[in-house]
C-alpha cells in the first residue's frame, strides 16, 4: 500500500474526532504494510490535553509490538504535530513521519529552533494537505458561527 | 506547606522510579495546598516512552479535578522537563512549574528557541537541585559500571 492509502486512514480517524466534536486530527502508525496503531484526538472525551491523535496512535503501537521504540514504523498524521507530539515522536525513534496540513499556530515548527526529532527520523509533509486541512476549517468555522 | 516540602514529595516519586530501575524522575501537582496528582517515570514498566513522571502526574490531576486545565496548580518535578512534557504543560495551562535539576541533554531549553509554555505560566528552577540531580547521577553511574 502507498502513502496516500495510509493518509486516507488517518483522515478517517480525523473524521471520527470531528463527529465527536473534538478538534479533528487523526493518525495511524504503519509497519511492514500493517496498521499497528491508530488514534484520533480525544482531549474532550478524556478530559486530558495529552490525548492527541499521535500520542494515542503511538501508545497503541507500543502496546501492539510490546516495544517502546518504532524505528521501522511510519506515522501518518493529518496535521503537523505540536511540540508535545514532536517530543513523543523523538523518544519513540520512529523511522518516518508523514504529515498532511501545516499548523502555523501550534505546529512544532513554530517553537522549535532545530528539528525536535531523532536524527534518523525522516519527515515529509504536504501529502493530501487540502483534504487534511478541510476538517479543521469546517470545525473552527462551525465553532465561530 | 512550602515549595521545598512539595519538591521532597517529587523526590520520593523519583526514588520509587529508581527502585524500579526506571530513569529516576518524579513529579507532583499541587493545588490549594493539596497534592492532586503524582507520578514517577514508568517508561520501562509500561513499554511507553510517553510515560514520563510529568505526563502521569498531569493526567492524574486532570482525572482528579475532572478538568483538562490547571491554571491554579503548580507542578514540582525533579528534572527539567523534556520537549514532550513541556508541550503537555503548555496545553494544560498550568499556573506554575518548579523544577529542580537542569537537563542540558534532554531538557526543553536545548531544543526550544522560545518558551514553550503558556504565557501565563511561571517557571522557576534550581530548588533542591543537588538532591534532585543525585538519583540521576547514581542511576547512570550504576548503568555504566
Amino acid at each position: 500500500m502507498n502513502d496516500e492509502h495510509y493518509m486516507k486512514l488517518a483522515l478517517q480517524e480525523a473524521r471520527k474526532a470531528f463527529d465527536l466534536d473534538e478538534v479533528p486530527v487523526g493518525a495511524v502508525v504503519v509497519m511492514k504494510d500493517q496498521v499497528i496503531g491508530r488514534g484520533h484526538n480525544q482531549v474532550e472525551l478524556l478530559n486530558d490535553v495529552t490525548a492527541h491523535a499521535e500520542i494515542l496512535a503511538l501508545t497503541s503501537a507500543f502496546q501492539h509490538l510490546g516495544s517502546k521504540y518504532l524505528p521501522e514504523a511510519t506515522l501518518y498524521v493529518t496535521l503537523e504535530p505540536c511540540v508535545m507530539c514532536a517530543g513523543a515522536l523523538y523518544w519513540s525513534k520512529i523511522g518516518r513521519i508523514v504529515y498532511g496540513a501545516s499548523d502555523p499556530k501550534n505546529g512544532y515548527g513554530h517553537t522549535c529552533a532545530q528539528s525536535p526529532f531523532h536524527p534518523k527520523t525522516q519527515v515529509e509533509h504536504g501529502l493530501l494537505q487540502d483534504e487534511c486541512a478541510q476538517p479543521m476549517k469546517d470545525f473552527f468555522k462551525a465553532k465561530r458561527s
